[in-house]
């Protein structure tokens, strides 16, 4: 079989693998024989989605016959608005997957360098093998992004450069400081891709105003999504922020009809959510320090986090646990997928799914 | 600007446009004063999404905080179960758009020749150029694809040939006997995508048994969708249907979540919702006699129609039509766009549509 398509793909596909999915839930309800599973594997907000959204989206459903509106109109004047600039400036798509692919679609071509860190969100090697370019990557430091060496590995065959800031699986940020020493010695015409995932996660005054390197004209694209603080996971909504130089070309990309009607309803109903989102960021520090306590207890250090999940040191074989927690319905990412096999990225949950995370950990490590 | 991101965009990109997003009905609505719209543009179901499919999206809402499942495992079995193969054969996207995209993404190299009709679907050549490969186009013969001609221009540079059947704009089929001469005739290294977005309004008879050709292994990919006689356009589920070594090459360049979690509620129970699929069916067949019938009247020459929609000659500028009938609420698509300023591609809509379209075509005509 991989004889017969070698000549049929495009170069460089061949040596990709195809993308292994999870289990779906029901699946391992079924194979377990469990009534509840606690997801605490994708980072998904566990306080469900705003219930503006619900009601935005229930009066959309009996018009889901009409394609959506192309470009998203009224949800980029909305998150234009926020950041005070131009609607010409935001793009939207199928969740920041993909942005990430458009991105690489409209820039990289074949033999390109782009520079990433390691470990970190998988999509930046993806989307660039993809296009045939060269991932170039950066071991992290202290658990967070070594941007000094990462400016070392840009050279002239340098297209792209991915900061993923808060850092996923990690969950450590770059700061404002460390991220305006980088900018100083990008070269123009390096695009840096601030993949900004969990930027609501993070105390704003110390987080990287992404927002004035694009506003300076820098090759910067600031990228989000509605997966994470919105609870919008599973309708596939994500932005690119940048001049409009950049936006125009993933705009040159991205099909007509990228974002679905209902996702479009729920993410600018949920975008003035503030009381839902208050309460999920509150929720969600008090998960923080509950976790952080009881990992503290059991001897397992942890990365301190500024997002909704903890990169956690199990002290142990982190496929053996991830094991031992399905049997009791509780989904964790095991480490291994890092090269951390010890280590397990775990989203923080509701104060329940917390606690019981915790009580199966410790009959785990007792 | 263009030199700025010269240097910057993949080879080929600086060369293509933005996609132009037409009006939001909702602008249109203001601009004219109007209350309702009729679109009668865009080829969606005008009878609304099933009634099965809102109640299975309904309860699926408030879990739009997790993410979908990835490879849309239910909704691939249940495809697969209906043309009676494997589940690996089949792969799902964000809508048609979505499949196409990646269907060029896996498998055009720059310079590749890409054949196709001329005028057909835009995203054959759209996504041809955005991977640098050369479109080749064939003119369609008495408004119809024209297979021997397509045949001949297949030289050793083709990687694809896109067979829209039925044809957008036209309407009109290639027979199961054309398509059985034509592929007798295709190297077998050439790989056929056979766009069957309107398959289901077409007399199972005379329509090509793509899936033969699919289960004998020829390069053969089917792509079809939920956007128009499912009615669920806005929610954005395509599929592609192909021998496992094609589709495998297709899930190497998806993104991980491609259907959104309400899409693939609605979708599924959809494909079952016989009833509503029916009435769509019969409704559509009642208004397609009514305005051939009034066309007639009106010395309007058209192409008999496979599908939801009719191309028409108007006999005068499409274009001035187009706005006439936005002043009046009605939205068509003038044929400008495909070089024929005389005709209109429009949407068989609700009997109540129709009339009231006849009604200003007249006023207009008259």
């Amino acid at each position: 079989m991989k004889d017969k398509t070698i000549r049929l793909a495009r170069n460089g596909i061949n040596d990709l693998n195809e993308y292994t999915p999870g289990k779906p839930i029901e699946e391992v309800q079924r194979e377990y024989g469990l009534d509840e599973i606690i997801k605490m594997a994708s980072n998904e907000n566990p306080f469900g989605p705003s219930p503006k959204a619900i009601e935005a989206m229930t009066k959309a459903i009996n018009d889901v016959n009409l394609y959506p509106e192309s470009s998203s109109l009224m949800l980029r004047q909305k998150i234009a608005g926020n950041f005070g600039i131009h609607e010409d400036m935001v793009t939207l798509a199928n969740g920041a997957d993909n942005i990430l692919g458009l991105i690489a679609q409209a820039t990289v071509n074949e033999g390109d360098e782009i520079v990433m860190g390691d470990p970190t969100f998988a999509a930046y090697d993806t989307r660039t093998r993809i296009m045939g370019g060269i991932p170039v990557k950066v071991p992290l430091k202290n658990f967070t992004y070594d941007l000094p060496a990462v400016a070392k590995k840009i050279t002239s065959k340098t297209k792209l450069v991915f900061v993923c800031n808060p850092n996923n699986p990690t969950g450590t940020i770059v700061t404002r400081e460390e991220v305006e020493d980088f900018m100083n010695s990008v070269p123009q015409e390096c695009i840096v891709v601030f993949d900004e995932a969990y930027a609501e996660f993070v105390h704003p005054n110390i987080y990287p105003q992404t927002i004035k390197y694009i506003q300076d004209q820098r090759n910067v694209i600031m990228v989000r999504t509605f997966s994470k603080l919105f609870g919008l996971a599973g309708l596939r909504v994500g932005y690119a922020v940048g001049p409009k130089h950049l936006i125009s070309m993933l705009r040159k990309v991205v099909e007509p009809f990228p974002v679905n009607r209902l996702a479009q309803s729920g993410a600018l109903a949920a975008f003035d959510d503030h009381a839902f989102l208050n309460r999920v960021l509150t929720e969600n520090e008090k998960g923080k320090e509950f976790l952080y306590q009881q990992f503290s207890k059991m001897k397992m250090a942890y990365c301190p986090s500024h997002t909704n999940f903890i990169f956690v040191d199990l002290g142990m074989d982190g496929q053996f646990v991830f094991e031992k927690l399905l049997e009791q319905g509780i989904i964790i990412r095991p480490g291994g997928l890092w090269n951390y096999p010890q280590f397990a990225r775990i989203t923080i949950g509701t104060s329940d799914q917390n606690e019981k995370l915790i009580e199966a950990l410790n009959i785990i490590a007792g």
